[in-house]
């Protein structure tokens, strides 16, 4: 798990230079076409007709997001799928359509097979057809792999959840549990929320929504960033996994759980109408007035005392 | 260019014993929504109501789709892009939107800047919408970086020009000439057909067709396999860029032409109707009846004497 710890520093040195999609994407002009450019967890696309599509694209890398050596490569090939499928999750979607593109260098032929296999047993159990694929050679002696898949999906409009609605009143709601994603195998094994997602959506019940995939502190700040909020998370109430401290479960990462905010008027109704088959939800914080940024109860920036997450 | 010849010879041994999503990609089940399945130039997607989405994608990796040393970064990423443009003319589509993924491990961030800012500022020249993306580390010694592009566009239904629609009789048509791409920088420099596929989509002109990216040989073969049929290919009808050899114009590759054929009885119209501001059209030969492959006037099949292309 070092192993990981050690990944995570390097990323986190190399990222914070590079963070340069997130710099450049929002200057882009959009065409009118796109009713959500980049910055939140998909992009939808506006067909006419009252037909949105959602879009996102995400990777999965050897020894970044997984320990090649270590991993099922069909197990490696299905956390790539289930990361997007997050992504339409927190978008309250439903994911219809998939492209896969994968580079390697120095992997075996039946492995490169084993990840394809891999996402498409995946697509095929959540109802999701891959419909496009692109394999390439990677310079030689890169000795790695690399996924990256684009997800398509449908949303009705008046249903898209977006990270930006987050309103001062609001509870701060999650699925799940957090921290100790890789110890615990969660990474690999997790279930994307979709039907919380759709239920959220369907029924109007949030505000605002993100998925946890980069650590509950750096999420939640994501969240209140784009709302203009500040939310006032609770430790205490956070639901941890496998006894992970504090820490872990601000920082692990890998959660893949929904972070959501909901008036506090449909709390009770919300608790009452959720299934008891959907993962667990808690109430983990509020939403108030204040500069953008996650506190304690007490008002403490989070932020100073917690590493907040990694980005992949 | 010895350089690029001998990454051509890794890649198409490592590619012949990788070739898996070709055999992996037709066997999935697909959603009833899946007009057109993997296996062309683009899939197709029918979102009802007369909507057809097209979705492809592609891939370009430094040091085997371009000399990481001697390449500006923003003419690989304008490259990866328009390889992806080049698919959508291939079917007489519009493109629409993008997503982009990009990987990396010792690049500098100015030059990652560098290459996104190359497939944004190329995306806007040909009003596309770069609408998500995502960048991530690769494996830390891999010291290469791979950018993978999802392509989106639109086309009406009817107007489709798939690769399986060749009948014999038809004359075999081709855009611009072939061969020396690398040698003349045509592989960075190209201008996708999407004016030139959009008319022949438009105009009903096309009975099948597929853009020339890994050699004329190659792509013709693939377009053979698709119809049914045998392509007669003219090898000194075939216009060669910058004096290329005949075996550079059948297998150079990264011509990023398009190759379609037309019933005998629409030529005259074709000829007459084609804007003299498109790339020059030429006859290169013509489709029969008989075992699908490539064969020259003779009979003699083109595919023993020269190597057929490469692939990424």
């Amino acid at each position: 798990m070092l192993y990981f710890s050690g990944f995570c520093t390097i990323l986190r040195s190399m990222i914070d230079e590079l963070n340069i999609l997130d710099a450049l994407l929002p200057e882009l002009a959009m065409r009118a076409d796109v009713a959500l450019g980049p910055g939140d967890d998909c992009a939808v696309l506006d067909l006419g007709g009252g037909m949105l599509l959602l879009a996102a694209v995400d990777q999965v890398a050897g020894d970044v997001h997984y320990v090649a050596t270590d991993t099922d490569p069909a197990a490696a090939g299905a956390k790539l799928l289930k990361r997007n499928l997050s992504d339409i999750a927190a978008m309250g979607g439903e994911p219809a359509w998939a492209l896969l593109a994968l580079a390697a260098d120095g992997r075996r032929a039946d492995e490169l097979l084993a990840f394809c296999r891999g996402v498409a047993a995946a697509a095929q159990g959540y109802g999701v057809s891959l419909v496009g694929g692109d394999l390439a050679a990677l310079a030689a002696g890169s000795r790695t792999e690399l996924g990256s898949l684009t997800i398509l999906g449908r949303i009705a409009p008046g249903e898209i959840i977006r990270r930006s609605g987050a309103a001062a009143g609001d509870l701060l709601y999650a699925t799940g549990c957090f921290g100790r994603s890789f110890e615990s195998r969660h990474h690999l094994d997790f279930a994307p929320r979709l039907a919380e997602g759709r239920f959220l959506a369907a029924g109007a019940y949030a505000d605002a929504m993100i998925d946890v995939s980069d650590g509950l502190l750096l999420d939640a700040r994501r969240l209140a960033a784009a709302s203009g909020v500040s939310i006032v998370l609770d430790p205490d109430a956070i639901p941890r996994r496998d006894e992970a401290n504090l820490a872990a479960a601000l920082g692990d990462g890998e959660d893949y759980e929904l972070l959501f905010t909901v008036p506090a008027a449909r709390e009770a109704e919300l608790r009452a109408a959720w299934p008891a088959a959907f993962a667990p939800l808690t109430r983990i914080g509020a939403v108030t007035a204040g500069r953008p940024g996650v506190v304690d109860p007490a008002g403490e920036d989070l932020s100073r005392r917690y590493r907040s997450g990694y980005e992949h």
